[in-house]
């Protein structure tokens, strides 16, 4: 069985970029723009382009760089253009599910990218259907495009302010029409997007990094609620529910986002290894040395090693050049699979205490791995810190989290994990802890809370209505 | 134009890996094995198996991960294994140049696993083409398969003691017949190539981190002009040269090689670290912090800022989810193509004076744009520090160098580089220093010192006469 | 630039194939069926098929063999299965338009096979993009998909019978449920659809042929307007408009259906050798042989040679081994279009005298240069005969006629054809020779009469406004 | 499983073509020349080019259609092309076997096109092998190159003459070096080989239909054992065995061979129409029509009616548009395998007695399927007469027969064949008739009659020592 090549992390769901310019070649630079953004999602891609009256679409399944070449993106020409990189749950991986969707209406033909997840969607879908809707894909892109089709507005603009009052979720969009970008994001802001320039000319992407890459800067993030209407006159802000406060999904800042990229105003790096000091702060350990479980326990562990004076040292080493997946070990080869990605530096650890620094802990089953390859290696203690709290609740907003009975933070205490992982000791950063090192407010934490922006009875009443418990 | 993602370094050539063994799967051990050498090449993997009777092979284009799925590996049965992964220079990456060779002979069916150059390689194949061979492929190996198949020993191991005489230049060979698996490695040991063991069956590698990852343990390296012999008896050495001094390629040490990889009974990680420590002893730089190029710079930079106690940030973040390839952005989007793979970290930058370390400078064009990028964002001062000397010369035994137009090591002095990439100040690593930081001796330090274990002026001499002067 | 070979015929648009059966292996009898059907179609296949609660889907382009293999058919496990094989016009050439479609409803799942061109669509699918539709695909299934979708029936069936009054033009329906398989054809029954019994099994087919391909009988043609529900209480007939005269496109019996299929109780190979007879008995001859322009110009060649006594020859030969695809030999290269496909025997034609048979003329490109290469090889008389009256007027119901411009007998009258094409004598059969021929009433002959079973009036002026006059 | 759709015939192995030519683009013209040669082998097609100092080569697995695009002939720019059709036994259908061989030697680079099959390929495999060749493949081609290779001849045209000595067996060869292309036959011309001419410019060709095909014409067959040298200064002919007579595979006039062909100045199709000719004066039968196995009995089944008077209809259709695989029916399905290639025309068959004209039978199985299928469409008798006479011994040439189990020539009398495959009557030609039909002499009927060309028992003594009996 082939097995993606993943650390023991949420998933992130997807991303968006989109560009208008009447002098660049925008398919190329979404093209750029979608390859910073490919850690949100790699199991598909797609560009749409509108050169003022067509709109003409490539999507495939795969990473970026293998779904577009050349000649595939010359044919994208346009001025106005918006691509999407895709993360599936195991499935609907299908290229029917791939993004941007692209769709005629009588609003003209528009192209949908969409980053979240619906709460109410089996609702949404189920009544669009009994009013006479068809779906051809399974995901909630499909819902969206349909509600919009059947707005009342005059305009499309209008539609979408209607419509947004219906979506309940998270949801971050990039809407093509002929002329026209248009970026909506949810009342709550709990999927990222931000509105950056290139010259004169604007962008919207997922985050930061991608305008950055393509050589443009960042002007701000999108408000919650806000629509952003982006055409030839220039751009627009549509603010139909006001001012809102802004409850940002934390995991943007543990993990999801790049750590070049800016959000709130925030460098996501910074807030990291400022919560690898707070960590030290909490749980303060003596050992020879910090060592972090590359690259995304990194920034933390250097913020841990900055707090502690004690020295960072590499002592796990990634194998630089594998490939999305492979073979998966069989059983008795169970080993196999951590080593493949991750490998001890015996000649660092040997006889050494460690400070072990990571993100995040969802089933246990990597880190576990690690500390036992670590003590074979001669390591003599090993202190694990997370630089989070504990996943403990479900996400309604987009996030794969698993099963309770595989999330090990809704199972065990800090101190029965720490026993399971054989960890010599364990920390994992407080909520309050995390909140300081972003330096900002705002933040969706239901996963780590069990605090959602939004009523979770209600969402779980509904959701037993449709036969789709919490998973 | 599609365009591979790579820093400024020299290529390796090629790894190689085989296996003898009852009881395990030995192509699926293989193709784990390969999996941790894919950073020695990227273009194609092979594997072949022999069941004790015949020999089969499944090699093509593309990574290891790619290249094999789980009814090719059951397909490919058998107690003896072989595989390969190569890095190819432009114009012959094609699938008939890659490996395992196998092929026919008075002595059987041979599989062939080259790691290397030979020195008089266009010699031997018009001598060869003189006495009627004929040459389908453009490697090496063909030639080495040619020797042997027109050898006088009684048996392949007598041959294989004749030919090597006659080949000059670098080579590490797995050779695989019906019932055996045999390393041989050129008498300067220019090539690595070491022994290992798993339960009580023998592996051969070119590192020893493919021992480890399938779960076994390293027994040492095979010696300069050694052949070793793997059967159902067990294993046997050869020395036909007697004990002879090493010269192992010294860019194993500073990149070629995976950090976590033992050569010479040294660990390669704590050797780049020390390189860090002494560069600093010959180069100080007082600075805000240390700042590697990552991911290869940043053993050297941890040795540098433990010697300086300058902190090491991360002040450049890579692209985690970059494929092997991309289309190449044109001309005036040229900062694209540093950006794509890293970016700088304003927020740790801005303000900063940093000591910059890298392992080694090529073409110079990604430091100069690293730097300048740097500067962007706000540097206050940048100091180059390279952990290894310039590269100078070129390497004759596999190592595609570029011309000397292009080495930017052999048309300027140090401060002229420190000047062309504006640094504020640089430092190169002196050889006696990184010969100390590897704690060994026994080098071929050919690219650096000019000085190369074989006579240069007879290899020039020759390469003159075939036209294929110093590239 | 690549081209498909093709003779200069008209262009069928699609094949479908359907069956219920608790006992056989549904997806493999399907598979067959659409080989059978090949000919219908050959740009992409697909497959749905039911287990009793879930549809699951496959569909590609290209041939039937190319698109499904062992692994797929077994996947593809169920109780009910339809198919489907396209032939498309350019532009529109692409998987998003493979049949198949399947798209959720509030009745449900379902798979929906269309063969057919609805003269409204356009009419049709503004209408529902005014109720707010959207639309992925650019096929007029998806328009189907949405009015059934939409209807308000209280049943499936109920809404089929109210959604086929507003659809006007040709449309041959296969629909499946979880657990039904529904046939529908258009009140005039201008494409063909039949049914078939294998074991106690239902099927459904757009031939015969493709039932006794798979080893089961033809029962009957389903009627103009009826609506046939398979399930496992067996078949049950519904017919909304009682019973109605068929008007079966005449080129049924011409061209598209296999010689081997039975339309209207009626072998159409025996049609067409009897439009030979009846060819000879109009435009008689006198001449050394008759040869048919193979493969399908020869039932009636041997028709003619039956009724004049002349011998049948063959007189040129086809390719056996041509695929789908060559590169379109260049300009000054065009002699080799028509003799990849066709050459001549110039042994059976030096010196002799030929009636040449086809059964269409389209643009008259081929057989043109035919001729011209039979007067190369020595032919001393050229007598053309075809077996079908000149098309001269637009199909309206999905046969892709090409422009006015293009369509020799709609330019020019049968003396000035003969002539174009350098033949020594011509003749077309006449509209009454042809249905003669065919022993049966209850056409279509709209392309070749201008008479057409709906008012073309109305046809053309909802074209005009919706800008889409004829071809 | 996978199955190739195939008639009950014998399998030619190879066709060949090539081109020099300053004006034309001889790699189009060498792809429409394979074009015309598909029938000689499917399963992989290549193409090599010389611009007068390389030579540029592409293959590839499939039909010519599929292994070439246009830029892939725009990149096999040059003056002189050769290309190669090929059909292969199972096991060895791979791409490595594919052709032409290009190979380095000390003449040069050389491509090498080969058809036929060496009776000594296995002693000339070992000898090379013990004067120390290597194999990569298991091709006869390889033995041809390594041969050449160590020829002691001053030029290459010398050594081919010399080491077309030691050749056993049939080939017809083109070889192309940088400015030189070179045919060759055997010394009993087992294999076909002709000259064409397009202009001003020589080209080499299995057949003739591919001279016409591009658009030039047959100037005469190679003479066997002849060498033909083209190079700028023209055409040259070297008969090193003076003039020898022909044994040319008379399964080329059977059935190998396309009829538009000419070899030996006679038209096959012509050759094969008296065929049945001379099989109704051999076997006359009375009957209601005389009936072929399309599309290659039709020759001899319209010559049967010629000479009987009995018309000729068609009471078998083949399906148009069937690919090269399909999915193998099961057993319990086997039915539909004939079936998908081969339907009966009940109405021109029920109630009628007939003459079933094949033009030979191998293994039986499909005439059985075939006459049992016409008896269930009610076929009154069915007289099967065979345009050729039974095959009976094995082919030490290159042609795939049977094993004796499985050749029905081989195992029964002509009466019992007829009583297993249910005829009425059953009628071969005779071998004394086949030659007549030719209306030439001068063939290897060694299948036939077991009288070879050359030694057998000498053949069959080495076979014995290689280990390699008859098949």
């Amino acid at each position: 069985m082939r097995s993606r090549i993943l650390k023991d992390h949420l998933k992130e769901e997807c991303g968006v970029f989109g560009i208008m310019s009447a002098e660049a070649r925008v398919s190329t630079l979404t093209y750029y723009g979608l390859f910073a953004l490919q850690h949100r999602g790699q199991e598909s891609a797609g560009i749409a382009v509108s050169d003022g009256r067509e709109i003409f679409l490539h999507k495939a399944m795969g990473l970026v760089g293998e779904v577009f070449d050349d000649a595939t993106l010359k044919r994208l020409g346009g001025e106005i253009a918006c691509g999407h990189v895709r993360y599936s749950t195991s499935g609907d991986s299908n290229v029917i599910n791939a993004q941007p969707l692209v769709f005629k209406t009588r609003y003209g033909t528009i192209a949908l990218c969409h980053n979240g997840n619906l709460a109410n969607s089996i609702f949404l879908r189920n009544d669009l259907k009994e009013h006479g809707a068809i779906f051809q894909t399974t995901v909630d892109t499909e819902v969206i495009a349909a509600m919009l089709a059947r707005g009342n507005g005059e305009d499309l603009v209008t539609t979408i302010r209607e419509v947004s009052r219906e979506l309940k979720g998270a949801y971050a969009l990039i809407i093509m029409t002929s002329d026209k970008l248009i970026g909506i994001r949810d009342p709550y802001g709990i999927r990222p997007l931000c509105i950056g320039k290139i010259g004169d000319d604007f962008m919207l992407s997922s985050e930061s990094c991608a305008f950055e890459t393509v050589g443009g800067t960042l002007i701000r993030d999108v408000y919650p609620g806000e629509i952003v209407e982006i055409d030839r006159s220039g751009i627009t802000s549509h603010l139909p529910y006001g001012k809102r406060e802004e409850r940002l999904c934390i995991f943007e800042f543990i993990y999801f986002g790049r750590p070049d990229s800016i959000m709130k105003d925030q460098s996501l790096y910074m807030s990291r290894k400022t919560a690898g000091k707070i960590l030290f702060r909490e749980f303060p350990a003596s050992a020879d040395f910090v060592c972090s479980v590359p690259d995304s326990g990194t920034p933390s562990a250097i913020g841990f090693s900055e707090a502690s004076g004690i020295p960072f040292l590499e002592g796990l080493v990634k194998n630089r050049y594998v490939g999305r997946t492979f073979i998966k070990p069989s059983q008795n080869q169970r080993e196999i699979g951590v080593s493949l990605k991750l490998n001890v530096l015996e000649e660092v650890v040997r006889g050494r205490s460690i400070v072990l620094v990571d993100d995040s802990i969802v089933r246990g089953t990597t880190v576990k791995r690690l500390i036992s390859r670590l003590r074979v290696a001669g390591a003599k203690e090993i202190h694990l810190r997370i630089s989070a709290p504990p996943v403990v609740w479900p996400c309604y907003f987009g996030i794969d989290t698993p099963s309770r009975e595989e999330l090990l933070g809704a199972r065990y205490s800090t101190d029965e994990i720490g026993k399971l992982v054989d960890a010599d000791s364990i920390g994992y950063l407080s909520l309050e802890g995390l909140v300081e090192a972003t330096g900002r407010s705002g933040f969706c934490t239901g996963c780590l809370s069990g605090e959602y922006p939004v009523d979770v009875d209600e969402i779980n009443g509904k959701l037993a209505l449709e036969g789709r418990a919490m998973r």
